[in-house]
């Protein structure tokens, strides 16, 4: 017999996570009152019928809660309570959620459940790469006026995102620099057919770029280098808070700087809600919870 | 001592063109009243001072004319007839054009200029499949709610732009289909990472796909076809007209199709424009005309 | 039912084409006496029983034949004579073959059957490109004492090798220039990633180079360019009779060139059988002959 | 003034290395009585004059000794003990090796000088996957009878080598299988273009793999697998001992496995040299050590 997986909340991502689910698990969902197209395989809980539930896994959305108290639910018309929720999972179930704030976490823990936060997985961030890198060149498409082919772009920090970019910028044409801090990192970029920098040589080649992709969550593009770039040059910051580049100081040279956060659920969220169900099925799988 | 190139009409295309050949030639420009930005490279001719010019070469915009008797200038306050701008250059010189229309060819011709369309050489149709193939993956960006990683792509035709298409879009990690009608065609495609279909099978594989992208310029994907398509699918059709859509169909179906045309002047017209010089620089080239 | 193909002559490329083409038809196979293990799906026909055989089709090696009366059969210790082999073929039937003299092919015609050369297929020549660009890659793996990543490679003529020559190399991380006439062959280039050069320019950048791949089948690499070039540099000649470079000037140099003819046979022949026989059943697709 | 660096005993990548060296530092060198070119750029040493020394750097080979005692210098006529070498160091020298014994180890610090084993750096890992999977590409160009286009390939293990395996493979259109063991592991292989299987399932897949390359240093394919092989498969195995086959299980069934150690300085002597000297240069470089 099927396994029960009970989702509540977030926003379109949880539905595609909950479809690609629905192939192996009994799915139920709530949190989505709002004109949003539930497909058959999964099955509505009202929100007065969610004590009928007894789940085994619950899965929650990115971020769970703002306040550890009320669900992140911006498609209910209802305040769902995370201790309403989690009645719907039977006792010794796992909850599954994103960016679990510590409050939620305790409370979640207290209560009984095993908590698993999907985002800490490496596969999680693996997987999430390339949507984030799709939507970087998106933003370059849009808004460059040249092509891509034959552009001079630099790229800081050697990270995932950026094994990503080099893979699919390269096979476009663009001319590449990776910009790093560690010998083995530049020794990969150089080795994936990109000329390499030290981190604290990018003044002496950023007036040569069309094209800057920031990837470091660490002021990399400060005003002293702002100040020797191109105007036209078109910067991308894919650095969390608080970002890698000295916005006003780019607003005062009339440089584009596109501060690009959250770029998975926004270009490509079936696939982002997808990648969630891959994590949650994965950690099952490893702990030997699955049956196929 | 340089020679002197008259630029006449257009779009920025025309400017960046311009920009392209002033380390060249003495270029001169007109047709630009309009706000538009000229570099100090280049001279600025008012419509009253054209009589002075004596060009080597004139270059004229992508079309040429509507109408045989006045040029395209869109970004000019005047109407320029074709009459006075050929004035500008003088006797033996050669005039440069876009699509130029028969009329416009024998005026040019019988008034005793050599007469050029670049649009006819095939590195101009080369170096255009890259924007054009930019352009295609920009729009496939914007409206897929997934990654391009991992979605089953269909390209009909397996001429220059599929060719630039196939290399980008493996980058990008899409399982592509190639449909075409010649064997060496499919053979190509094939040494190419990609299944092949003749393109009479279509139906039979349409509904696996997430993106359709059209290069042939005959009815390819017709009612029968498209019936069979996923209603989520996006086709982009790059094919000039009249397309190779059943459009009302589509239409019909709730199936999306983006009819893309003109791509390289429109998501890239500095890199257009510059195919444009660079064309032209060939040409001369080719005929000993260029002294470095 | 399925009809009936005789196989005769050649080398290990005939058995593989056979064993490719028996899923297809009733395959016969004579002239390989010599141990030579022939897979059970095919039917091995004495010498003295071929005037029992009326097969449809008759497929021929590459080439038929040295004299046009004797049938090429290294692997048979008979002398198999033209005319005994075609008698294994019924009125109407179609002769295969590669290379085809025009001394056979008179003979072949003037007894009534339509004779069909393989290799002056536009597909046959495509998927050759692969194994012979293969074999380039095996020989400048096996003689440059340097990884190929970060060579400088010239290649010469831009024809179908090259192009899969690029694909290859520029995954392996060389940097790649390629020498043409044409402005469109060194478009093509640019947009897939390499330099270009024009071929009457190669002494100015040969000096740089620690691989030259030439296609060009004429003399390309003469005593003037040669004289420039690093003596540890490597050459691999591609082009047929005569070649492309000045061997004993080459030699006197002490410039290693290795001239590599017949590299799909030598390399793969497996696969070089297989396209023989997709070659052929795309012939006889195109013409209706054949039935799934 | 340039600093000296002393370089002895070791096969032709000292040599190489040397020669990179030879532009940063005043390069003297010993062990080489046996016919082998050294450039003028570098200064040979005579066995009886290295008292004369007092070098900034010594720089030894990979592996520095067999027993802790003698240097290993094949190409000396000469057995070098370690204490005399390191009578060339001046006091407060630092002495680079590779894979160094702690026997030599002990002894080098003792004797009072800093020792780094360079092949303890990531880089130095790295950039020496290159030739290791560039060698190996070479072996199976030699010994498949097929193209690598169109084979299926099975690659167990997901580290540096494998990363640049997938890179070269795919563009030779390869159809790759990874077999990993981390979820991160085969979230990066599949989002690099390749099918990915747990390592445990491999006997699911091995029948169809024309090529198995093992990256894995653990029993990996064991008889029970080799069993379910293809006997036509080829394998290469790349870990180091006791290597990840079954030699003897494989031998009895036929299946060529070839066990391709040190192929870097087998198939790249002169990348590899520079690479030993390229890690030397970055971690003098790190420490600030290098003026340039």
């Amino acid at each position: 017999m099927k396994q029960t997986l009970f989702t509540a909340g977030g926003d379109l991502r949880q539905i595609y996570a909950s479809n690609k689910l629905a192939g192996r698990f009994n799915v139920q969902i709530t949190g989505f009152e709002k004109d949003v197209f539930i497909s058959e395989s999964i099955r509505y809980i009202d929100f007065d019928d969610m004590s009928q539930c007894f789940a085994d896994y619950l899965l929650l959305p990115m971020p769970v809660s703002a306040d550890g108290i009320i669900l992140n639910a911006p498609y209910s018309k209802n305040s769902i309570s995370l201790s309403s929720i989690i009645s719907t999972v039977k006792k010794g179930g796992i909850i599954f959620g994103g960016k679990i704030d510590s409050k939620s976490r305790d409370f979640f823990e207290k209560s009984g459940f095993e908590t698993i936060d999907y985002i800490e997985r490496e596969e999680f961030s693996v997987l999430n790469a390339v949507p984030t890198a799709e939507g970087a060149v998106q933003i370059a498409l849009e808004e460059m006026p040249t092509t891509l082919s034959g552009s001079e772009v630099l790229i800081t920090g050697h990270g995932r995102i950026t094994k990503v970019l080099i893979k699919i910028l390269k096979a476009m044409g663009c001319k590449i620099t990776v910009a790093a801090r560690k010998y083995s990192d530049l020794a990969w970029a150089e080795v994936f057919g990109c000329r390499t920098i030290h981190i604290y040589e990018i003044q002496k080649t950023i007036s040569d770029m069309s094209l800057v992709i920031n990837t470091v969550p660490a002021m990399v593009l400060d005003k002293s280098i702002l100040e020797r770039a191109d105007p036209d040059c078109l910067i991308i910051d894919l650095a969390s808070k608080p970002g890698g580049v000295d916005f006003s100081a780019a607003a005062k040279l009339g440089i584009k700087v596109i501060w690009a956060l959250g770029l998975p659920g926004k270009t490509a969220p079936v696939t982002s809600g997808e990648i969630i169900a891959d994590t949650v099925i994965n950690i099952l799988s490893e702990r030997g919870l699955l049956y196929e």
